[in-house]
């Protein structure tokens, strides 16, 4: 899937890593903020989830209808308070708004996000919320044998009249994200105060709740599917089902190519692009990321406001900076057609997996805290994927602490890797 | 199964409903206390497991390997805990001894142990504990799909030591009840402790928990094991595997009588008396309890040392003994020769059944809390069945509350039903 156009970012990219000079270069691509505003260091907002995970795994195969011994762990989870903690440890500290119960969850899920260190003023706390949970019990071979989710207080409680207490966070933010566990009236009501020029990530949780992009895909400019979730989203935001899941692994159980994989994904993620989003970022787990872009200017200008990064923000993007050079000066010689489709494929890095959960999270949450710190989409990307794998090498869903020399050279490692899958017109 | 002396005993027991004088007769029956302390005051102690039970119910069946949305439930649990609470619930407050640890289980545990007004100070609390939980995820039946049970710090914490520091409370306790989540050497050390004259009743717990009675049956003054963990403790402490499980539904599909259903459980039940054991209470489920004693001089001569009743406790005293009269003044009636069986059949009352788990704790509960406010054994065991009954129609292991006049007016109905089943030489 090498044509001339994908050969010349490729080559771009590795211009990129061979030079030696300046600092990153902030352009103002359409459709993000067009004026760098000075006045005021804003939070990223992110709005959705916290929820308990609880985790149940026998030690000894299970007898049916009795108590099997084992081990019981209780991990602090939720999408967008997976990518809230993560950011955090990464320098960002995200203002997050959510709902929890007066209960034993709740109390741990605040407690724990005192003892990071963030702010709980947007977290309502009522009577009467049961607290999101997750209860899973898995079976010897760490297979999900049972489990139950009992997370509807964030579609009941989490409701538009709580988040517009935060307008004022949520204009001023660099960037919001909202997970897809809100209901379709929260999630129309954030992405409408935050119309007025702050980026919205949507982060799609799961096939069935991804639906829920087809009411505010106007105002969307990131998402981040897996292929299923891609598949699921295309088809709503479309008049018809007009989308069949696509499965990697052929009948005869051979893999298909990265690039013959993007191209039963590509008309999904062109009907994302064509409805305004700016950057699909189809998440294929240890298959690595699609960076899908109309033109591919976005890829090196995401020009976030208000952001001033903390010191260890600023660690970062210098390390990230010296490992990722950035000398897209002219962005010109991309083709910004709206007809014009580029795409860059990063792929994953090996890694000793202990738990998959939170990888995903992971991978969002390493990419707003780069690109709050003010790295570029390429960047911020390489480090996202960086992040996912320290989080699959921990049993919780996100690492107690990340090593920045780590996370900058594995974000080299993937950046040095990426390359064009496709850079053509599509029509 | 009504032979002469089983139908004087009948007699005597419509006899004593029937009469209306005097109050509770205490006797000092062999092997309990032989004299009555009235120095000071003590409370019952209970040592074994706090347990926080988990139960996730799916609202929808659910599909394989993934999560089913669903409510999930805490309960507060732990045979040892429940008895506990049953008890401080009918006016007894016990002391409690057990082992949690600083995590939300823990805290969870203790809060309600704190608010519903009980002493903490034999709960060790400490640093790697991990506090007992049991993970449940039912079906959308009601049945138990999955389940794991993460106890192991009861064996582990609850040490012989920390039994040790209360020497003091258990020597002056009226009884000690020890459930069989205990290891062998803390089972060991509590029976020890309590050898100098206080009563100890042993809660089996489980079939294979119920084995460990072989390390302390010369100790045991009172025992509930409900069928299965009868024959299991019967066959710990024989030399060899004696006896088999009992069904008490035929190949046919037929349900046996009570009386022939007692027969096949009379030989496991007379090893455990010829091992020492004063009382053995058999529980039946829905079918009741059997109460069983050599002689059956134990049915109203429970004596234990200490005790003065509560307010409540003495409101429930002076209902049930209205309510249940005990006339039983002459026990020189009963044969009392070592080889002399005396069984009396106590039905269980029809309930609404809301969930059955925690019925057997508040059975032992109920005729705990009796017996600590001076009540007999007949009169205590018919309040246990009505405390049980209160237990299965509510989602608790132990109700909010009990309404007294209901539990003495239930112990009455179960008292007045009760009749012998069994009252011959053995051999």
């Amino acid at each position: 899937m090498e044509n001339s156009a994908g050969r010349r970012l490729n080559t771009l990219i590795r211009h990129l890593l061979l030079q030696d000079k300046g600092s990153v270069q902030v352009l103002h691509p359409n459709g993000l903020s067009g004026e760098r505003l000075k006045h005021a260091k804003s939070d990223p907002v992110i709005i959705g989830g916290m929820v308990l995970d609880i985790h149940a795994y026998p030690s000894i195969p299970a007898i049916p209808r009795t108590t099997t011994p084992g081990k019981v762990h209780y991990v602090v989870g939720g999408v967008a308070r997976n990518v809230a903690e993560c950011m955090s440890k990464l320098g960002t500290k995200p203002f997050m708004i959510s709902a929890i119960g007066p209960d034993m969850a709740g109390n741990l899920l605040l407690e724990h996000w005192e003892s990071v260190g963030l702010c709980t003023e947007g977290i309502l706390k009522g009577q009467g919320i049961e607290t999101p949970v997750v209860c899973n019990v898995f079976d010897v071979n760490g297979e999900l044998a049972a489990a139950v989710a009992s997370v509807e207080a964030i579609e009941k409680f989490l409701a538009k009249e709580w988040i517009h207490q935060f307008t004022s966070n949520i204009r001023s933010a660099p960037i919001l994200m909202v997970d897809a566990n809100l209901s379709l009236r929260s999630l129309e009501a954030s992405c409408q105060t935050a119309q007025s020029g702050t980026p919205v990530w949507f982060e799609p949780v799961s096939v069935a709740k991804s639906k829920r992009v087809a009411s505010i895909i106007e105002y969307v400019t990131f998402t981040s599917p897996n292929e299923d979730e891609l598949i699921a989203m295309a088809n709503a935001v479309s008049s018809e089902d007009l989308f069949s899941p696509i499965q990697r692994v052929d009948n005869d159980g051979s893999t298909q190519s990265i690039e013959s994989f993007f191209l039963l994904l590509k008309p999904a993620i062109w009907v994302l692009l064509e409805k305004g989003v700016k950057l699909v970022v189809v998440t294929l787990g240890s298959d690595g990321v699609f960076l899908c872009s109309k033109g591919g200017a976005e890829f090196t200008t995401v020009d976030l406001k208000n952001t001033e990064p903390s010191h260890f923000g600023k660690q970062l993007s210098e390390m990230v900076t010296l490992n990722c050079r950035n000398q897209f000066v002219n962005t010109e010689k991309f083709n910004k057609s709206s007809s014009h489709l580029s795409v860059v494929h990063f792929p994953a890095l090996p890694a000793s997996v202990m738990r998959l959960t939170g990888a995903g999270d992971c991978l969002v949450g390493g990419t707003l805290a780069s690109l709050s710190a003010g790295l570029n989409m390429m960047q911020s990307m390489a480090v996202g994927i960086a992040t996912a794998k320290a989080a699959v090498e921990t049993r919780k869903n996100v690492p107690s602490e990340f090593c920045l020399a780590t996370i900058a050279d594995d974000a080299r490692r993937v950046y040095s890797s990426a390359r064009v899958v496709f850079d053509q017109s599509v029509v």
